[in-house]
């Protein structure tokens, strides 16, 4: 635990110690958007020392400067947050409380991508449309599988997300149907907020440089509506089943901040090819132990029950081969394009990231404790609430995410 | 064919006569990029009529407008370039000459999509990779199929196309190799401007607005890695395969300037689901008489070869509906936003809008005409260069689109 002037930053369990420093965007009542960055229960609003990044309305130049640019600010910030108060402009009465601001997405998301990199997730998933034996798709184990999503509709934690509406065909030998989605879903998934000067459209991003995109993480609930999906998804991919709303946590943490959590990536077995290989010293081509929780509060005003309980170490492939295989055609990467995961599932079938897997596609009803009544899910329902959490949990302190809420509200008559 | 002060604009084969007045975005030597509107062999670089619009970098906030102000813009252009200049700042010598001018991307990209909405196309790659019997997926003939592509890879007409590497499996009992993409492919095909009021994130788009939301027509070069796309794509969609390059013809051609070729959509049976269905009435929702030619230059110097003959009218899915669609969960449509037709295939081979259909995956040589020696074709190969045109030809007059062009360079090292 780095000490702070800002007491509650000193407490073992604040999400936000001088370690953490997340970035973030807020606005208050009369005040526009800026950048921000996260300290104990409050959030930073101006720091001299960062130059003018802080009146910027998005992270998007900030991200442009590169690694360099973002550890100087970072050293700077520490040593002005630090035990005394080094800075006139810097004292706690003067920044206002986290409760009281407005949180918005932290960038401009230019291209948003959506891997699907957690071995357990994709051979769940397999196992229950596919079987046992051909679980994995033959690419799998070769590459990072992904497919480009929608900038759009990613919003910032707390925005309402509707049930979406679209074809559905739940009879098989009968025509589709138009109908409010009814297999609705959450996905728990990390998300990567690219930055650094862009590769040229052409040139490939090798594996020992993919690490300086990274500038940090938040997390992401990658909502689905699963039959829309089903009837949709081949041959092109995912569409309109996911592009209803991809919420992520208002807060990037430094993959700095995340230093002390590392963890050897995973083996992987076949060899990859020669462009995917790296050593574990590279930036970026690790994993992280980082508690990754979803609760789900089915009625407002009762506490939210747990329903999975995983781990961000459970990701096959790494941040840094994500990003070289996502250049390996000569795709260019922007600063502001964000990179997920995929779901992120444990072994344990208490570990699934999503409710098709929690609830073995329909075949199990899910308890939620905490309730007045009884009451079981198998999917998400109207008024439903799902909020994910990520904490790395380190020696006297905790690197907290922030949540990633949103609460269902019932399909649109129009 | 109306008149225009500027001689070169009367011509009744000159792609941009006073009812074209497409839009773009150009620089001079000495100048930073500005929207124009073509006239003729020549560029509109001030419109005190148009507003400020002239002065923006990108069409982006024209696009936002909407409808009302994109058709009011026009009538007052129309009126100023008439017969008699009417204006002191709108005189033929005041303009520069489109060969003295670089022409940039139109727009600023949000999210990109590509349709599949050929029935041919579609009933051709089927046929090849699955049989005539499967060749059409089952959700084909209802919805307008598509998956989110890659924005920050689409480039303007003249960029120059590096030739992807990545992952292929030409021995599918051997591990893949990492390699140049053997299958190099252009795709013919029709891109959508989206323009007007956002639909806000969770609302619909019902098919009388769809049209509303278009402003104009580019030409689109959808380059495609045939072998990296084949293992990659299942199960997510294409990506790599796709996201090096996709190339966009200059200028925008306004919906308005196509009213004459309309034509009535091509029937649909089964009948669409009531969300998809419109009237011929409705703004988009129909196709147009386009014709639409892709040539092939081997060698520089040498003239081109016209290796496909298609037309717009070879679409079944109309850009209302796709529009219509795209939203029909809830996904907001922005301003900026590009949705592409997939391939313009004919029925007739010659009409086929890629090289994997016009060789039938590389069972069939094409024979390129006017080279100095016998030359042939499968797909694509360093050198060569890919070039779409297409004309809407009226009663003495002529709507062009201009170039859409791209040389491709040699795989690259790094």
């Amino acid at each position: 635990m780095q000490p702070s002037f800002v007491a509650s930053a000193c407490d073992a369990s604040c999400p936000f110690p001088l370690n953490n420093l997340p970035y973030g965007v807020f606005s208050q009542k009369d005040t526009s958007r800026s950048v921000c960055v996260a300290i104990g229960d409050r959030p930073l609003v101006t720091a001299k020392t960062a130059g003018t990044i802080f009146s910027e309305a998005t992270l998007n130049a900030f991200l442009a400067l590169g690694k360099p640019a973002w550890l100087e600010v970072r050293v700077a910030l520490q040593d002005a947050l630090s035990a005394a108060p080094k800075r006139q402009n810097m004292q706690a009465e003067l920044m206002p409380l986290q409760s009281d601001v407005t949180m918005h997405l932290p960038a401009k998301i230019g291209d948003y991508t959506d891997f699907y990199s957690s071995l357990n997730h994709a051979r769940n998933v397999g196992t229950m449309f596919r079987g046992p034996e051909n679980a994995l798709p033959p690419n799998w184990l070769h590459m990072p599988i992904g497919y480009h999503g929608r900038a759009s509709s990613v919003v910032v934690s707390g925005t309402p997300v509707t049930r979406p509406c679209g074809q559905l065909r739940p009879n098989p030998e009968a025509p589709p149907v138009f109908a409010p989605c009814r297999l609705l879903d959450f996905e728990l998934e990390m998300a990567t907020l690219i930055g650094g000067p862009e590769n040229e459209l052409g040139k490939r991003i090798p594996m020992n440089e993919a690490g300086d995109r990274i500038f940090g993480f938040s997390l992401m609930n990658d909502w689905s509506a699963r039959d829309i999906q089903k009837w949709e998804y081949v041959p092109l991919g995912p569409f309109g089943a996911k592009s209803f709303a991809t919420t992520i946590s208002p807060w990037i943490i430094p993959l700095e901040a995340l230093e002390p959590f590392k963890q050897e990536p995973q083996a992987q077995d076949p060899e990859v090819l020669p462009y995917l290989r790296g050593e574990s010293s590279m930036r970026g081509h690790c994993t992280y132990n980082i508690d990754l929780t979803v609760k789900l509060q089915s009625v407002a005003g009762e506490l939210p029950s747990t329903v999975c309980r995983s781990n961000f170490k459970n990701l096959y492939w790494t941040v840094a081969q994500q990003i070289t295989h996502h250049a390996v055609t000569g795709c260019n990467m922007q600063p502001g394009d964000l990179i997920a995961s995929g779901t992120i599932s444990g072994e344990d079938a208490s570990a699934f990231g999503s409710m098709l897997e929690l609830s073995w596609k329909g075949t199990k009803e899910i308890a939620l404790e905490n309730c007045d009544s009884p009451t079981t899910r198998k999917f998400l329902q109207d008024g439903d609430t799902v909020v994910m959490e990520g904490h790395a949990v380190g020696n006297g302190f905790t690197i907290g995410f922030g949540d990633c809420s949103g609460n269902i509200l019932p399909a649109s008559k129009e």
